[in-house]
């Protein structure tokens, strides 16, 4: 058996003959592999860089007393850069995984969509977990930015994780177990630590002094900026974030402080980088700038010339990749499509079907039945007119021989052609069609550097840019190569299949059949035939156990594993039948978000232990079965754990909790948000025509409202809050409708979400956010940029879907729930803050409508309503339906008149005695009717039912009576007439911004 | 060619294949491996434990900004600790040099004492330095206490230096040359990061910010000692003694200060070892308590049964260590050949000549001619008086008949002999000779148990203890074995020869010509035969150069060459010319104490640029000396970067970087230090009779006092202060008393050294001293047990020394000149603490005249002189000649009765005219004409030859004289007359004292 310490030597002797240098632990607390300056210095500026090293990986906040199996605070990350990105990463990626023993062709390895990112240093990069039969064993990124700063060239970083890696090969199911060196395990060498360093990080770390601490060290970090020296200033930078991770694990750090810690660590994170890139400059860079040999050329061999076509052939054209996100894999068919299509259509080569497919490893294009080459076609140019051309004598000018010779012609060539009704010299000229190979050698490589993701990175100094490297193309036009070259990649007849075939890289001879030459290989190109393996292999493994899935209510699961594969092989694998005791919820939720798994049903619907998985590849389904078993079985021990502690914990007592949970240094614990919460909703309700059920169950709500944040399970699993407040509310024994208005409270938890259904579950939702927008905003907490820290833009935009899915509740208004919610704060909030803390619900529900393809003209012109959302929108849906019907286009051609005329401030106050012309009488009766038909709150239809005598009225008005009247009372007086106007119309719509 | 990374890698998979865990470096900054919890904590307690790791090791006041080519700010130490000692650690360590590649045959691989003691830690061990061709490449150390606690089992701890062992190995000179990896050099790596952190340490760190970390890290520290968390209690240790080190780089710690902290730091590590092993304990010591497999005993074969014998016989004896400190092996020969003398002197068995030798790794014992046994003899017992033996009528009575039944005897046997004129019946038995092996069997485990150093330890269980361990015993006597066991360790016929020899483990037949067959293995175990070799061969190759070695001059050198080896190899080497143009002291400095070679000199005396080392064993002479050679030539190197450095400032600027060390907080800098002693040797000389010439020589030099420790060369070779001083004056064109001075100023630097011989330095020393005393004894600095932080010890005999040496500055008292210094001191320094100063250097005075073997009452008697030394010393000279005279007994004798009767404070004022008896007069009168011929400062030969009528005088009085005479006028005035002669004779000696 491999022990850990064995795994740790097999890794650095690997790595060291990688070219890698072994490096050792930072000699400061750091959180990650990253944090180590072999890292987060070295990825900086231009020079190579190779290095691997082992780096215990403190995370005070993941400390659990030794007695999580699968957490710790200190767990042991291995640590790979590779700078520049060599090309094949991913290959000596796996090469390493053959090192530690680890049968790769029995074992599922999956590159998994996972995006990186670290705001307190500044730093994101693209790429993937890797999954061994399920379980995430390795972080492997493509490193964009560190510090802030964009890195040239790319480093790939693999960080591995041991006690992961080591708990699964040894087959244990606590890391205590894990067998360290012969005869010796890790808990006995680490469990004294694990228990001691979570009791200081927990329990009993000084607050006071961790603070000092931050503040000594930010300081001294601060200095040495300004000293020039980014080697000790790291140093500090480090142990700042060190304190700052003990404070948080203790619970003493607030929302705010937070954010204000982070921006000051990525700051000085930031300066770092830059100080540190200038001074390698200064020092000319001592380790070169040599970018290293980049392996991205898959075929050396000279393009090979294009031959004389003759006759019809299929193109077959392949871009590969490294593992695609599995939205990227969907997208890429219809893009891919439409560049070719674009691309041949600008020019004359005929062509039979286009065929697109896509996996998350390549995307391939097949065209059946390609001409040999363009058809030979005319060009005309032309030339001077002929009254210019020919002098009277009908001899050409020195104009037509000037022309004739600029054009390499003899004039005798030349015709004539008209031109906009004048006679002009032409040059007709016959153009010979280029040739398929020609022309595709044209068109393809602008597919290739038109390829642009959702997020896109760099790799290597190519300047392609996409979601993540190219590694080659394959372009055969019959049996030729179709030879061109996008930066540094050569097109050739070589693909790569599946990593652990007996011969991953094959030579393509001819592009008839390529479909079918991958399929051979095992690869589903298709994308619906893909999702077909799926389905089918689900639906009969599920069978086998008498189970079925729900692929209808798993159809985003379905598609996210079909582009997770390209190679499907679905497996069915089992669990402990103890865990059903456990809520569905929780166990769908590991199994489908964590895992990628589909539950098995019975026929009511009831969860059975099964779940199926689909491998990539030809791997060892037993052994990738039992991987995956285990890899459930531990989520499930541990969420077994948390559940079992929680039942034996009344709600009381975790209410109790959130006065232990700061949510804000000026606006008290979340024990204090809950109340306000509670009142809040409390004081919407008493606006309300209510019925008496839901007042009480709003009562009984609102007394234990965000309880279960004081749960284990909604600590260690935090997308399961409000899940678990109505699961253990239940338990507990309270009615189904609180419990039900518990979870809702937490809806909608992201923009795809459900809305609360019951009106106590939207008046605590609805509480719940304002007491958010009417805390945190006036104290600074607005988004800037892509940041939005505390999650304002969506708790706004929860506020307008909420109000709108809940008509009933429309006498609130987003001003006055704010300045509700504000009452309840421990500050004080001014008007001010009030008004733009609506201002900024206001402007989301803009964002909104014109995401949802509204003009933006319509929008504007119903915005004065948006303090009632539903209002608003309804307005919205009367003035699109009303586009292009006369009532309106006359209605805003009057209305719009008036508006023009009357000066702001003017009192619609006029006195009908001093009326001399009809039309003024006429005008002031019509608009008291109108007013008086259409009441205080007119809405468009109505108003525009009735709009035609008003229409009639204005342009009579205009036409008949002189507003600016010399006599200044008549001119007031008529003034004012209008004004009527414009406060009956002024509520319904703002007429100005229509066009 | 091995990389610094492969060998890293080497050692840990050597280590990991002997059953050491790999750790890893610790995440805080460490000064030494030892401090990494995996050492610190689990040497402690019961558990075993083995492991290895690398632990680059920060040592801020070694920084240098990357330009010394052998200090850096970070070194790379690996770490290795066995526990409990297995007991071939050595063995195993050579197993790791032949991992890295070292060919150990070729090389001088030797074992140089070397203890090891961190006082911040409360630890301490004994062991050695490795040397690699005079290179020290390795600490290796028997762990005996750590955290205060005494450690068992006993960790071996092996710690490699990797820079100077890669330097070595790819023969670079600098440690930025070093290829670290394939293609990258240690400099390319760690070249910045060495001077930034250089910068930081030595410039930059904010004192007031590290003082605040330092507090709150103690802080912290005793906190999680309090919650009993030893685990995060020592990482704030740890990070204590880090900021503490950084202030100490940057200067900012005081001699105090450095006291106060450490003594803090030690306190918290005791208790953090003493909570841990309780931990532990509590915990049930969860890697067990099993000693594991010791490997001591040498032969399993059965004790032989001890033959009859047959003849004389040889009796080879030898125990066998790993390498014993020269003086233990000097020591050794005597203290063993005193305990086989007494062992056998208590048996009767015959030998012949006993012959001890020793060398660092055995002892070996001849015995000639052992007889085959003790001859026998006779033993009488005492049985029953012969009246209480026999009734009367002659028959055996019961108590007769028990005697010989408890006696195993026929009563018919029984004898009768006297004892004390009583006549007892007797049985007299024959006492059969016990043979030469049972003797022997008794006599030689005595010895072994016996053996004790000036410093022992523990190794294992054993029960055995010694300066090294113990390894193997030899006993053969003829051809067999002396069977016996000693705490373990069995006697056999197997020795060892040099390590490296083909066949190291040697059997050895029979005990005759045994000293040759070890020389036949190279050694000479013969301490006088192998002095001969070392000196013959230095001479020898010294001649071929044409060179003397001054062997007289080197001889304490030459003896302990001698203890360092058995198998002596002298080797010439030479070193580059261009060094002769560094100043002697400093090229021999170097080659004697640091490198224990023997400098080579022409005829003139003047250093040639050869130099001899002493290898052990038959090493590749070429190899071992080319490594010696490299040695000598970076320390050179080192050396004369100073030197220029040094030569390029002038006295004036090295004097103000005085400005810049603290002495101590609230006694200021060194620089106010110098001034202060340079205004107290001025007082001092202005109260003596002192030449022009030596008061222009003390001026200058007092101007110029302890400039050097500003010099580059001392800050890096403290044991240099005053012999840079003395050699820059010079240089600098000061007159060479001046630079005499100076030098002097610093002596005597440790007790066997020399004392100042010029006025003016001797004025100069007193002053440094007197400084040193009178300011930190006040503020609390008087060593306490063994620890003398200051060396105000040393100071204090110091003082007594260049007194006694110096008979004219007698006029300067020690309380004198604690005053004149006191009064310069910038604190108030009371009364009584002078007082207690003066009484500090007395009672050093007392224990120097103790040690010298003076009786104490003599001592005593004298010693109200020792405010002037040399007068005291006089005295007790005086009064050990005097002593056995009868007028020195008589004299005693009248004084004592004198001094019983008088009580304290009598006025000496008789009224001669209240004189009644003649005895009276005559006393007054003899007293006053004494003190007339007495003088004021009366020596003890003068009063005693004096002393005849007052002795007299005195008899008269109490003769004739009634002291207590009722009229109390007149017993007040004879009491006053008595005290007329106390008055008299107490200046001279403290006469109560004598016996």
């Amino acid at each position: 058996m491999l022990t850990m310490q064995e795994a740790l030597l097999a890794l650095n002797t690997y790595w060291s003959k990688q070219g890698c240098l072994v490096a050792q632990p930072m000699n400061s607390e750091v959180g990650a592999g990253t944090l180590n300056p072999a890292t987060f210095l070295r990825v900086q500026g231009p020079e190579p860089w190779r290095v691997a090293y082992v780096e215990p990986s403190v995370r005070p906040d993941d400390s659990r007393y030794g007695e999580n199996p699968n957490r710790l605070q200190t767990h042991t990350q291995f640590q790979v850069i590779l700078k520049p990105e060599p090309g094949n990463a991913q290959e000596l990626y796996l090469g390493s995984l053959k090192a530690l023993g680890i049968d790769i062709e029995a074992h599922d390895v999956r590159f998994v969509e996972d995006n990186w990112a670290s705001p307190a240093l500044g730093a994101w990069g693209l790429g993937w977990e890797v999954w061994l039969d399920g379980l995430e064993i390795t972080q492997f990124t493509y490193f964009q930015q560190a510090g802030g700063l964009t890195l040239d060239p790319v480093s790939v970083e693999i960080t591995y994780g041991l006690e992961r890696i080591l708990m699964a090969l040894q087959g244990v199911s606590h890391f205590k177990d894990i067998v360290y060196a012969p005869g010796v395990t890790y808990g006995e060498i680490f469990g004294q630590a694990e228990y001691e360093m979570s009791r200081y990080y927990l329990d009993d770390a000084d607050v006071d002094t961790n603070r000092e601490l931050f503040e000594a060290y930010a300081k001294e970090a601060r200095r040495l900026l300004d000293l020039r020296l980014p080697v000790p200033a790291y140093s500090y930078v480090l142990k700042c974030s060190h304190s700052f991770n003990v404070l948080d694990a203790r619970g003493a750090i607030s929302t705010t402080e937070r954010a204000r810690s982070f921006a000051r660590m990525r700051g000085l994170a930031h300066e770092v980088a830059e100080l540190w890139a200038e001074r390698r400059a200064e020092l000319n860079h001592p380790l070169g700038t040599g970018t290293g040999v980049t392996e991205t050329a898959q075929d050396t061999a000279e393009p090979t010339p294009a031959p004389e076509p003759d006759g019809r052939r299929t193109l077959a054209f392949e871009i590969g990749f490294e593992e695609l996100p599995p939205a990227e894999a969907e997208r890429i068919v219809d893009s891919v499509r439409e560049a070719v299509e674009t691309g041949l259509g600008a020019t004359r080569l005929g062509h039979g079907a286009l065929h697109v497919a896509a996996t998350p490893r390549r995307v391939v294009v097949t065209l059946d039945a390609v001409e040999p080459a363009e058809p030979d076609g005319e060009q005309s140019v032309r030339g001077p007119r002929v009254s210019a051309a020919y002098d009277a004598e009908g001899a050409p000018t020195p104009a037509l021989l000037g022309f004739a010779r600029s054009q390499n012609a003899d004039p005798a060539e030349l015709t004539r052609a008209e031109f906009g009704g004048r006679e002009h010299v032409v040059l007709t000229r016959l153009v010979r069609g280029r040739s398929a190979q020609a022309v595709l050698a044209e068109v393809l490589p602008a597919v290739v550097s038109g390829l642009r993701a959702e997020k896109n990175m760099r790799w290597n100094a190519s300047g392609l840019s996409f979601s993540r490297p190219i590694r080659w193309i394959l372009a055969l036009l019959g049996d030729e190569v179709v030879p061109f070259e996008v930066s540094g990649l050569v097109a050739g007849r070589t693909t790569r299949v599946h990593r652990t075939a007996a011969q991953p890289v094959v030579e393509v001879a001819v592009a008839d059949g390529y479909m079918e030459l991958l399929a051979r290989h095992g690869i589903v190109a298709d994308t619906a035939a893909r999702r077909a393996v799926v389905q089918a292999g689900a639906v009969q493994l599920a069978a086998q156990v008498g189970g079925v899935v729900d692929l209808e209510g798993n159809k985003a699961l379905v598609d996210e594993i079909t582009n997770l594969v390209e190679f499907p092989t679905p497996i069915l694998g089992t669990f402990d039948r103890k865990y059903l005791d456990l809520p569905d919820q929780i166990l769908t939720t590991v199994m489908r978000k964590h895992q990628r798994y589909l539950p098995v049903l019975d026929a009511e619907g009831r969860l059975l232990p099964y779940f199926i998985t689909v491998a990539n590849g030809a791997c060892d389904q037993d052994v990738v079965r039992r991987g995956n078993e285990a890899v459930l079985r531990a989520r499930y021990e541990d969420a077994a754990f948390f559940w079992r502690a929680d039942l034996d914990t009344p709600l009381e007592a975790m209410q109790e909790r959130l006065q232990l949970l700061t949510f804000e240094d000026k606006l008290g614990s979340m024990a204090d948000r809950a109340q306000r919460i509670a009142s809040t909703a409390t004081e919407f309700a008493s606006q309300l025509p209510i019925g008496a059920r839901d007042l009480i169950t709003l009562e009984k709500a609102a007394g234990l409202v965000k309880f279960d944040l004081g749960s284990q399970m909604v600590t260690e699993l935090s997308s399961l809050a409000g899940v678990m407040a109505e699961v253990y509310a239940r338990q507990a024994g309270q009615p189904a409708e609180v419990a039900q208005a518990l979870f809702e409270t937490e809806l909608p938890r992201h923009s795809a979400d459900r809305l609360p259904e019951s009106t106590a579950g939207a008046l605590l939702a609805l509480a719940d956010r304002a007491d958010l927008l009417s805390g945190l905003l006036p104290l600074g907490g607005a988004p800037t940029g892509g940041s939005d820290p505390f999650g304002l833009r969506r708790a706004a935009l929860g506020v307008v879907n909420i109000l709108r899915a809940h008509p009933a509740l429309s006498p609130l208004t987003v001003s006055g729930m704010l300045r509700i919610a504000a009452e309840r704060q421990p500050l004080d909030v001014s008007v001010e803050s009030l008004d733009e803390a609506k201002q900024f619900v206001v402007r989301r529900f803009e964002q909104q409508l014109l995401e949802a393809g509204h003009a933006v003209q319509d929008i504007r012109a119903v915005l004065a309503q948006a303090d009632r959302p539903v209002r608003a929108a309804a307005r919205l849906a009367e003035l699109e339906a009303a586009h292009g019907t006369e009532p309106l286009a006359l209605a805003t051609a009057a209305v719009q008149r008036v508006l023009r005329i009357v000066p702001a401030g003017t009192e619609p106050t006029p006195d009908p005695t001093l009326f001399s012309a009809t039309a003024e009488n006429d005008l002031h009766q019509i608009v008291v009717k109108l007013r008086t038909i259409l009441g205080d709150h007119p809405d468009l239809t109505a108003f525009l039912q009735q709009s035609r005598p008003l229409v009639e009225a204005v342009d009579a008005f205009f036409e008949g009576v002189m507003v600016m009247d010399q006599d200044l009372t008549v001119r007031a007086n008529r003034l004012a007439l209008l004004a009527t106007v414009q406060q009956l119309v002024t509520p319904i719509l703002s007429w100005t911004e229509l066009k």
